[in-house]
């Protein structure tokens, strides 16, 4: 079956344009609109988007919901999905719940009076049931945050993730190994606490709870923690931290250094997402990379695959991540 | 003439609540909604929102116009503007047009079909004319960029925000004091670098061409103007350097460090905007500050102001700002 993209593609044309052909033609030069109107006729196709089929009520925009704006990995992903919508023609409202079920679902509505054709979520408060239901009226897709239910989404492995920095750390001699983690109603960070778990278990280190922190996910709860981890005794003291964030890591790195903790010489510091602030950081932060547009363009793609087709199969892609080197981890040979 | 804030006061409730009280009575508990009827009752009190005289068409959303979600300084400030307006029982739409007219425009037919009540500009393609136009049909406010026109907004005073950090380096002794700016298509740009301008004639030094750099607003600007100051003669080479943004800043102080530069000893360094990464960088970055939860919040009010009556005056708020001093300016006294 043809697709928009194979129609623009034959006609040397943008995906856009194509788009603009069957919504709104005079938006187009009259040689776009006969390049596309002859590949049109000569494949007879005949979009087949749920914009499509409601012709009437289409709305051309795309819906994102947020739990929060001030999450900075976010921004990255936001950008790539503009990027991507624009190219289909589409336009994309961003919307923050606070985790709030209530103002949730008084946005879903947004689906049902054709104010907007499909969803992606960042995260949801939304259940497996809920979400399962929603996918058979509506194109939706989960990106980052993920719930485990029959929908299509794009996320990483975050346990290996941790884990393989964990792993990372103990090879090179570390052997008090503590975490700074986020909220446990959170997925990912749940899956991250786990590959902490199992990497200390594999090395046959005991696991500490005065070595798991819990917080949030910005400079200030990494300080916070780190004040927790300066209270201990000398001999207790971390010589290794992995983080839930670059801001946590780089709120605990202020408070280590602030008391006279040098880095990566006393403690060693993994962040997590490599936002722009960890190569900026002075040491430069070691720091798990999520391949953040790659994240947006998949969860773009993967809602028009669902605007195509609602009866196709749900496609869950696992994206790479990777373990960015920089100067926050000492290397200590046994 | 009582407003609904008026009313939430003596009936002791929410904004939010009254707000539902009049546009879904079955969101609220029996008590709560005895309260206000009784406050609605003793003040014949009709409320008289745009959304009220549109009963029906009213949306329960406004639209925030963004060029795009990258910067840093727009997190806290769309924060504020989300919790004032959940007050009062709206929900925002977040959107970005790349400074794209064409996007921006298809935007704003939302006002037109009721898809939204009102629109919080962050910056805008639109002329004064087209502004003046909007404003008379539609609440509009403009927040952060300020196109000089009759409608509402609320901004800081750029040209001497960045003139008083001109003065303080100045009067601490700096003779060669560099400007790494932003795009001339900013009208704040325009008004920082005037600051910087004013400050140096002020101080009878010469406006070097080389020392005035253009680029963006990120981290990678900052690195790229770095390196072109370290190109100049060393006699040349500036001991102070204000810079358009943190990021900026940041970018810059990586390279020069990274060159065997010292901060603050060979240069001094000030930041715009004092997002958390300036206190969080090694060393602390001064940085003149905005008041970002305030702004987002008048914003709010100012739009909700339009909401209630589009005939009054408009109003253009200018917010404190503040030079705050940490560790990355060498003092010298003469």
């Amino acid at each position: 079956m043809m697709t928009i993209k194979d129609i623009a593609n034959k006609a040397g044309v943008s995906i856009a344009s194509v788009s603009r052909y069957f919504n709104n033609k005079s938006l187009l030069s009259s040689d776009t609109c006969l390049r596309i109107e002859k590949v049109v006729n000569e494949h007879n196709y005949i979009p087949n988007t749920l914009g499509r089929l409601n012709r009437i009520s289409r709305s051309g925009k795309i819906l994102v919901i947020l739990p929060t704006i001030s999450n900075p990995i976010y921004q990255k992903i936001l950008h790539a999905i503009n990027t991507e919508c624009r190219k289909y023609g589409y336009t994309v409202l961003t919307c923050t719940t606070n985790n709030d079920n209530y103002i949730e679902k008084h946005l879903l509505t947004m689906l049902e009076t054709y104010y907007a054709d499909g969803v992606i979520f960042f995260s949801t408060t939304l259940n497996k049931t809920e979400l399962e239901q929603l996918n058979k009226k509506f194109p939706i897709v989960q990106c980052c945050e993920y719930v485990d239910a029959e929908i299509s989404g794009v996320t990483i492995d975050n346990e290996t993730a941790v884990f393989e920095a964990c792993t990372y750390l103990i090879k090179n001699g570390h052997s008090r190994i503590a975490m700074i983690s986020g909220m446990t109603d959170y997925g990912t960070t749940i899956s991250r606490e786990n590959g902490y778990i199992k990497a200390l278990k594999e090395a046959e280190m005991t696991i500490k709870p005065e070595y798991l922190i819990r917080g949030q996910y910005g400079f200030s709860s990494g300080e916070r923690a780190a004040k927790e981890l300066l209270n201990l005794k000398k001999t207790e003291f971390p010589d290794a931290l992995v983080t839930i964030s670059d801001a946590v890591a780089i709120g605990a790195a202020k408070k280590f250094l602030k008391n006279g903790v040098q880095i990566p010489g006393d403690i060693s510091i993994i962040g997590f997402d490599d936002t722009s602030m960890a190569a900026m950081y002075n040491p430069p932060l070691s720091s798990v990379k999520q391949a953040r547009e790659e994240m947006g363009k998949k969860a773009a793609e993967l809602l028009f695959e669902r605007m195509e087709s609602l009866k196709g199969k749900t496609r869950l892609i696992m994206l790479e991540h990777k373990l960015v080197i920089r100067e926050s981890v000492k290397i200590m040979r046994k």
